[in-house]
């Protein structure tokens, strides 16, 4: 996500910024594929004992489309800036993201749910229940939607990051012009 | 992108809106197919005349698999924070998401593929050049880098979008418990 792409080859293979980024990271992006045809969704997620957990109606395309072809990609991308540079070309972006590649399955196991809704909760409103969601709770909930709602999780993932830094001096700033910086 | 996901079904009709968050979103997520296997790339683009523009270097693997199979899928997606809810089950997300579905093609036509940098560049770096690219120096930048930097297009779209606005007074924020809310 970048200007130019040659500089997309920074690789990070730093494990502990990557677990840290996608811990706090608040949207991925699931891409799944049918018949040839690619499909991008947001989520609210977690990342929990190495994968992707979320949560959705146990209905919809993106079901359907896990259940015929579970084979999925998750990326998640922060942006941190534009670079600016008085060469149109080295004009950049500062980022970081992950991009996984796994099998997306339903979770089926409540306990195993319920940890993952309460990471879920944990994480998007953190601090604001008293006590821990209990696992009748969770399987009410799935059950108390029109649709009967359910965890799935992409598993067996592998990983791979790329990040390029903000170079502070260079940072775009509504206001700066070339005439700074030639 | 939000819990529970039955109420992703808030489909939004405003074209204004979607041009406008098309517009000002900075960072795009591409989807594409191979053999099977979905996968998302994180960019910066332009939305110009109905089709979604970027720009990447004329090799590696999306552009490899754009050319396997053209059909992409680009999604838009800003997130403005959590609803909180003494029930978790209505725990929601404040989000405006687009989801385009188009076919992925290089720009041959120079003019064309000069307005599109043109645009990204007031996109991502807005007042910093004094003069509008040449389609000359586009001409040396697509050909300047290692590699051949080409620019490429999604057009023929069909686009949808949903949204799901905030509810000030359930705005989840550090410090917020569920004794507040009963």
């Amino acid at each position: 996500m970048m200007m130019p792409m040659r500089k997309m080859t920074r690789e990070c293979t730093d494990r502990e910024l990557i677990e840290r980024f996608l811990q706090d990271a608040k949207t991925g992006f699931l891409g799944l594929a049918d018949e040839g045809v690619p499909y991008v969704i947001p989520l609210n997620y977690v990342w929990m004992d190495n994968s992707i957990y979320f949560h959705g109606a146990d209905e919809g395309r993106k079901i359907q489309m896990m259940r015929r072809n579970p084979r999925a990609c998750f990326t998640v991308s922060e942006e941190y800036g534009t670079i600016a540079d008085p060469v149109p070309a080295e004009t950049d972006t500062a980022y970081m993201s992950v991009i996984l590649f796994g099998r997306a399955e339903a979770v089926t196991d409540l306990e195993e749910a319920t940890r993952a809704m309460q990471q879920l909760l944990e994480k998007y409103v953190p601090g604001y229940y008293n006590h821990p969601l209990a696992a009748s709770h969770v399987d009410k909930y799935r059950s108390s939607m029109g649709s009967r709602t359910a965890v799935y999780k992409i598993t067996d993932v592998t990983v791979s990051a790329k990040r390029n830094e903000m170079v502070d001096e260079k940072k775009f700033v509504p206001g700066r012009n070339i005439r700074h910086d030639s």
